[in-house]
């Protein structure tokens, strides 16, 4: 007889706060994972509440509400088991949680075991670890529950329940946030950890946009040889359906020496609590309907950006409850790249153009942004800032007499051009975007309440060398030319004084980027960089600008992290700080 | 005979990240209290990288850099006895540590058990926590050494020193950053241990400004009584000297059957470690010189607050390298508190006012700020904005067409002032402070890149109500019109419109305060609020004022802490947000 059970994955995009809206979700993904005959549904970490809540945990209030929407949850699961993320509060004490709900009833509660306190994560600011691992019981089959970190913590709870205790299938819920290469990274982890423990894994994450965060979905099924059988979506909603044969898993163990060496090897660091749901309603694979053909396709790595871009803008955009955005057009790659990934956000109707030329603009620039523009299919407004340019010099001439020309009045026309999409915005009820790239937030050469002003910044975590390879990806993958040619070949300037151009401030882009990824994402030194063949003048310059920038970012919008270490919550560098690298 | 011993504890303003000036620093009061004749002399928790290094302990070049100082400073402790805060790598895991240094050599190294990971505290992030608590002892003296958050929890550290192992003194180390009523909380707490466990206790902080915190000094000696003996100067360095006489305390303790019950019923939650540090040099007190008298003086609760504030925006304009500031000079309370700070902060000489009116602006706010730079003796620029105001509203007229004048037109004056502001903040460097108070901000009542436009926001956690207590009070302190009679008696009024007047579109400031207390600062539901006898509409409105304003703040300036919870790293609330209380 076949010993199995049909697996359902809600991969959900649910939001901060809208308990209500999150709950019904989930309801409809448990209707749906019932019409599918599936036996048991799993929902993302803290999936009531949307993640991270932040410190909406430390209300009272919102613990009850999120505690009031899986009471009405439970009653929904009438013949199916859900595994359910929630902010679980006990005796005082709060929890990362998983309620364990099956036939209309909570069986129990897990609650995370490890932690994660770095990078962008304050778990430990809310949550009390757990400190008893799980394994569910569902009729004959034994299933290790987990959430998130607990998976990527080695010799830990995956080991204490597939080793110790012969779990057949791991379950774990996550809410882990995107960057790039981070889908390898945990393919890689759960491969390793299916192949080491000898043990199916299914591994349901969230998906959407959240501030500075995107969940990228991607949620996958493998079985005990490492092999991918079923892959979520990526930066979609999907329902991951999966018919997971456990039937030879204890054979194949019998006959796996290795396995049995780790077995008797593991000194498990907990006890395990077993969760006994016997008799639950069930109807083997055979006379159940076929499952639809749930494609593994993954994207190529560059568009897997792009769409993290698109879609963590789309939900910062919506979630926050705008329609419309307004961007300038500079006719430079950043505000192209920026429009591209806003009308596939958007929609090119809610996608607004403005061009501000000034007399240091080039006629080059305004036709590059027109041409942009009719690209895309977007309005494009032309607002000159000359004549309110010479007001400002006017009004300013009497405190700055003949002082000459500098980086002050190279600001005042960033910061008209700042005003201009805000009165936009605050005119038509549109968001700004910024459109500032990582290269140039990181040495601060951007205007704050300039180019800096926006309610989001597309693309503050996106290197100037990436923005180069995203614009001409896209322009390929979409067969024409979105990005106008003479925008990615054209050498970047700000256009803020005559005959600028990036490079006689800062080092080319590709000297620059590898530099910065070492600086910021890898906290190398000097030494490290300069033996890496970078010139030492060059990085010392590059590592002074990055430190003496952090006023500006504190101050900047929030944008979607990509890479290993994002501005923001990711890295907090104090602002006053006498240390020199 | 005597038993005793000469306590100096350096309470001292150190730099995040300049090791080498903490250094200095240290270096210097150990030889200052070796010149009087101390037996030992402690430092506050991370002397040596400042507090809170934040990211920069992720950083191993940073950390090997802290070691180094220490190494340096070791040889310096001939005769003396050293408590000093550091960071302790050990075996990859890093602690926050105090080094017990005597007489050139490095004796042991205690590590900080209790973390505190809430409020404005990450140090989950960063620390593991150690598990050995230490006592001293220092000839025939048991001295508990502890670090901060330690003496914080019940039951813990302070009580396993003093009752299970009869620990004579305790000493505890801190960087304890400064709210409104925190004096009284840490001397309530030091009087409670002192009383609880009969035991004189010696407590060092850490002063000076931090980014949003501010340090306030303070430190305490205290008789196992609870009786204050020496306290430290507030918002001041200082070098606390005491001579504590512990000859009586066993027998104290002996007769005291309270202490005796408490020490048999008390279970440690630790084994304690002994560090023998017989045969120290030591001078019996009738044989030293006796020491500079030390007043025990506390500042008036409203000055209090006005000294933080002080403080805080001196430390931050210095020690980011900055001489003078500017600031916009409306005529309101809040630029006139706000430029008296800062001349208290920095000297009349280093502050440049600036009026800068438009037509909405009445002749009594020019007049009004003009008294104030003379009561302050400021330089006060005037810059009309209204040609620059036409030349926006015709170079947007286009594209506005005939829409009606709304907050748009408003804010397009506010932004001409913010960079007007950052204009003269980039041509002389000098650093732009922005004014805004804590109920403006928290309603967000202002304006984005344009009042809130500046490095650092001085009174961004002052609501408007303690703003006109503050300004009160300094006028009647210096015994003479600093903000003028005007100023103080006039409506609120952001002149951005005819006849606008701040309770147009709020509630009057003292219903507006106290529910943004309860609301921001204790988390109280509108149910809990309502029951204070509030209007139930107005709470509501002001409730979702609050939480729609997030992503305003989320780009505002760093600026002083002095409630128990302010904007900033102390509320981590999401901006995208769908919870609604």
């Amino acid at each position: 007889m076949t010993k199995g059970i049909r697996i359902a994955l809600a991969q959900l995009n649910v939001i901060v706060g809208d308990l209500a809206g999150n709950e019904q979700k989930i309801r409809e993904s448990i209707q749906q994972a019932k019409q599918f005959q599936a036996d048991l549904v799993a929902f993302p970490e803290l999936a009531i509440t949307g993640y991270p809540p932040e410190d909406l945990l430390l209300r009272p209030q919102f613990i009850r509400n999120n505690l009031d929407c899986l009471e009405r949850i439970i009653p929904t699961t009438e013949n199916i088991t859900a595994i359910i993320g929630f902010a679980h509060s006990e005796q005082g004490r709060l929890f990362n949680a998983a309620a364990i709900v099956a036939n209309g009833r909570l069986v129990d509660v897990y609650h995370k075991i490890h932690l994660p306190n770095y990078g962008v994560f304050d778990e430990k600011r809310y949550f009390e670890p757990g400190e008893r691992p799980l394994i569910l019981e569902w009729n004959d089959i034994k299933i290790g529950i987990s959430i998130c970190e607990d998976i990527w913590i080695q010799d830990s709870v995956i080991e204490t329940q597939a080793l110790s205790t012969g779990a057949e299938i791991i379950l774990n819920i996550s809410s882990s946030p995107y960057h790039s290469g981070k889908v390898e990274e945990r393919e890689n982890l759960l491969k390793n950890l299916a192949v080491n423990n000898r043990v199916p894994v299914c591994y349901v994450n969230l998906i959407g946009g959240q501030d500075e965060l995107v969940f990228d979905g991607n949620s996958l099924i493998l079985d005990e040889q490492g092999t991918i059988l079923a892959r979520g979506k990526q930066f979609e909603e999907d329902l991951i359906l999966f018919d997971l044969d456990v039937t030879d898993l204890q054979n194949i163990r019998g006959r796996d020496e290795s396995y049995q060496r780790r077995r008797l090897a593991f000194n498990p660091p907990f006890k395990i609590e077993l969760i006994d749901l016997p008799d639950q309603p069930h109807v083997p694979f055979d006379r159940k309907a076929k499952l639809p053909f749930s494609e593994n396709l993954k994207l190529d790595p560059i568009m897997e950006i792009y769409q993290a871009l698109v879609l963590g803008t789309r939900d910062y955009v919506r979630k926050n409850g705008f329609k419309k955005v307004v961007l300038g057009l500079s006719g430079g790659i950043d505000s192209a790249l920026t429009a591209a990934i806003a009308v596939d956000a958007l929609g090119n109707e809610n996608v607004i153009g403005v061009s501000m030329p000034s007399i240091f603009s080039s006629r080059g620039s305004l036709d590059d942004a027109a041409q942009l523009a009719s690209n895309l299919g977007i309005q494009n407004l032309v607002i000159p800032i000359q004549v309110t340019f010479e007001a400002y010099q006017k009004m300013l001439q009497p405190t700055f007499g003949d002082l000459p020309f500098d980086t002050t009045e190279e600001n005042i026309q960033a910061r008209i051009r700042g005003n201009i999409i805000m009165a936009l915005s605050n005119k038509f009820g549109w968001l700004a975007l910024s459109t500032g790239n990582k290269s140039e937030i990181s040495v601060g050469y951007c205007t704050l309440y300039g180019d800096m002003a926006g309610g989001f910044a597309v693309i503050k975590d996106v290197p100037k060398t990436l923005v180069y390879q995203l614009a001409k990806k896209l322009n390929e993958t979409r067969g024409r030319e979105i990005i106008p040619h003479n925008t990615m070949i054209k050498p970047p300037s700000a256009e803020l004084k005559p005959d600028q151009k990036d490079e006689d401030s800062l080092p080319p882009y590709d000297v620059l980027d590898p530099i910065l990824a070492e600086y910021v994402e890898k906290d190398a030194t000097i030494e490290q960089i300069v033996a890496l063949g970078f010139d030492e003048a060059i990085v010392r310059k590059v590592i002074r600008l990055v430190d003496q920038s952090e006023y500006k970012r504190r101050q900047g919008a929030p944008g979607v992290k990509i890479t290993p270490r994002a501005f923001g919550k990711d890295r907090r560098m104090p602002i006053t700080n006498r240390y020199r690298f």
